[in-house]
């Protein structure tokens, strides 16, 4: 199955030596039926669910905690060492031959929005463990631990801070947010000890990085790209940055009447034009570089009336770039825009950028070690940037990471609508354990 | 102080013949101090509200009530025989001396918005009983019969139907009206039971149209025109006509990550497009035609989110023109470029105008007469359209109507801020009674 070898570039990567592993060749019947075993675990899974009739799964809730246990017997089923652990994370461990004293995690999340849909998190686990399984029932032996871990907090519906379990294993667990409280009023401290988890252990479940070897996660796209470009997969090459903007316009009320065009300040005209300047600023980068997005989510007219002229307006902009060079640079260029529109009309605009957070890059050696993977089992190498956020960027700087994007039909996301078909999910799976085996040394 | 002689169409208008009204003089002294006696007035009647601290005065509402006794007063006082009719209206009449079989009618209306201003109605009302009090102390006779009155229903605030006072006069009051009930669930009926006014007698109060010489409405402009060309008043030469309309937009909504810019159907961009193209077309068409005027007041994007791609946007269209003829016109140009724009994005929008209100030009016998009485004050005759309502189109197709506006500062109206000094209350209180004393033949 295996068609193509490892780069020199990749082995030096997981040996750090020049030391050569052995080619060895996969067993026959591991590659079948990976989509259909997948796609059952996931429907299997959509029956746990807070809300009835609804996908809606959060962090620590009663769903959340059958979810685990199901996971965990499935863990066990494919031979892996399974546990809770203190952050809410099931972590199932299959220990390697020795020859490389590292682990490959692989894995996403359980929990979902409220009404979402039952592929998003959960395709990447299950193709996590069927991956393992798969090793498992054929016996194959790896040279490094293999690590499938199912997240609980991603979606960030329950408490204000989020993707707390990613965090935890990357180093960088906040204590503080501990005393997050959720809408009933329960603390994140107590929910993980009602959940069976000791928060104050937390701070243990930091991974060495030099004992990593990267954590990989396969994702639901929730966007239009490789449905755009007709294909099942796709390599993420990062995690977008952000920015979200708030403007306010300060024009003149006004009788929609009374008022004549030529003396009117009206901000919400200004704010069209501003809208359309948003616009037009992101479409511009992104001719050059795809993955810039700009929106306008939000609007809103205080007091507004049919028959009045609006003299304030406040909207809102969420802007990514997949580097934070460009998105700085859009970034600029849209307030030096919005600023020269309000100054033109006379009204006082004040563009504010309040929330920030880092482009997180795919790990180079994963990247080219997925892209290898992709040939092999007959997938182009397309890459896209991931404007959504992902556990994956919790290790950014500290473990190499990369994601496997699948599509999404409609690109819809979040949504009860969401889907992703089962040869699409066997194509997911087939690209993982090559992922796999490749990194393994079989060809 | 008259300067200018009646033109003689102005003569026939008014005789119905080719008799000549003697030249008379007006007695020295009836034009002093006016803007003061009527501003006085204005801030008596203020002290009669609704809402302690605020200006609100509702149709056949306590506040109204104590408005009318007062101005039933102030009435007698100015020599007037004063009564209140069965539509809540306060009628003051003094009696000609017989020579034209006809009475002029000077007005506007005593109720005001919540939390409105104190000018706005109330002007028209004193400075039509300053004039006929100057009158009266000074004994003119008048070769016509001169009624002031003050309506109580212009500002639409307690029932869904407005103007049903003047409508009354004119002949053009729906009895269906009386069932309508307000937010308490008190119908027009009974409230003006309670007011001590008899519904069913309101069908006589309609005028004989030959028994009218006209109606004549002084009233703050409620807009910033006579302040941008430096002027206290302005003759209108009509009541624009109006369009009400509602444009929704339907496009995808979508992840404000995951959606790339070439592939959206953005729904909030494609209003705001929508937004600039209704401005354009009224800013075009208002530069040959002063008075044209389009707003979107409103604007609403259901299930909105910083983080999504609008799918759905809703907004209003407000459109008034002098003319049908430019209304319709404007209204055509306005569709088209809406649906256009929609075409050219790819996404759905309907558009709908669905109220109107057909344009209410002033007589121009009145116009001609009221410009003589600007000049005749030393005041340039200039003339502006009215883009908001009064109880002047009450009157159109039946009785001749025209107003007079008087600067309100800032444009600002239906609000405390609401001011017009007592300079310009002055200029319209002089104008006024040089239009009465010109259109009984003084010089």
């Amino acid at each position: 199955m295996i068609k193509r070898a490892l780069s020199l570039s990749a082995y030096g990567w997981i040996m750090n030596s020049n030391r050569r592993i052995n080619t060895k060749q996969m067993p026959e019947g591991v590659w079948d039926g990976l989509g259909v075993e997948i796609a059952h675990k996931i429907e299997l899974l959509s029956a746990f669910t807070d809300e009835k009739g609804k996908m809606t799964r959060l962090y620590l809730g009663p769903a959340h905690r059958r979810s685990v246990d199901q996971v965990l017997a499935w863990m066990r089923e494919a031979g892996l060492e399974a546990h809770l652990d203190a952050a809410g994370n099931v972590i199932g461990r299959r220990p390697g031959n020795g020859e490389i004293q590292k682990s490959l995690m692989l894995g996403s999340h359980i929990d979902t929005v409220r009404n979402g849909g039952i592929y998003d998190g959960t395709l990447g686990v299950l193709s996590a463990i069927a991956v393992a399984s798969r090793l498992h029932r054929a016996g194959v032996q790896l040279p490094f631990d293999l690590e499938v871990v199912a997240f609980g907090d991603e979606e960030g519906v329950r408490y204000p801070t989020t993707l707390s379990g990613s965090r935890a294993l990357a180093g960088k667990f906040d204590a503080k947010v501990l005393d997050e409280v959720d809408a009933d009023g329960i603390s994140r401290r107590e929910a993980l000890l009602a959940f069976g988890c000791d928060p104050d252990k937390i701070g243990e479940l930091a991974r060495d990085p030099t004992k990593v070897l990267g954590y990989l996660e396969v994702h639901i796209e929730q966007g239009p790209v490789l449905e755009a470009n007709d294909l099942a997969v796709g390599i993420v090459t990062g995690i977008s940055g952000a920015n979200r903007g708030r403007v306010r316009i300060e024009g003149e009320t006004g009788h929609a009447g009374t008022v004549p065009m030529a003396l009117r300040k009206d901000a919400l005209a200004t704010a069209a034009e501003m809208i359309l300047a948003v616009e037009r600023e992101a479409r511009a980068r992104a001719e050059h570089d795809a993955g810039i997005v700009a929106t306008v989510g939000r609007i809103e007219v205080p007091n507004a009336a049919v028959n009045t002229v609006p003299g304030v307006v406040e909207f809102t902009i969420d802007l990514r770039a997949p580097t934070d060079k460009t998105r700085s640079e859009t970034r600029e260029r849209i307030a030096l825009a919005l600023e020269t529109i309000a100054e033109v009309r006379g009204l006082r605009a004040d563009v504010g950028f309040s929330y920030e957070a880092p482009a997180a890059a795919s790990d180079p050696h994963l990247i080219e070690q997925l892209a290898a993977a992709l040939e092999n089992t007959g997938q182009p190498a397309f890459k896209l940037p991931s404007g959504a956020g992902h556990d994956a960027m919790s290790f950014s700087g500290h473990i190499p990471a990369a994601m496997l994007f699948v599509r999404s039909s409609a690109g819809v996301s979040h949504r009860p609508e969401e889907y992703t078909s089962v040869e699409d999910i066997d194509v997911a799976g087939r690209v993982l354990l090559a992922f796999v085996a490749g990194l393994a040394g079989y060809e």
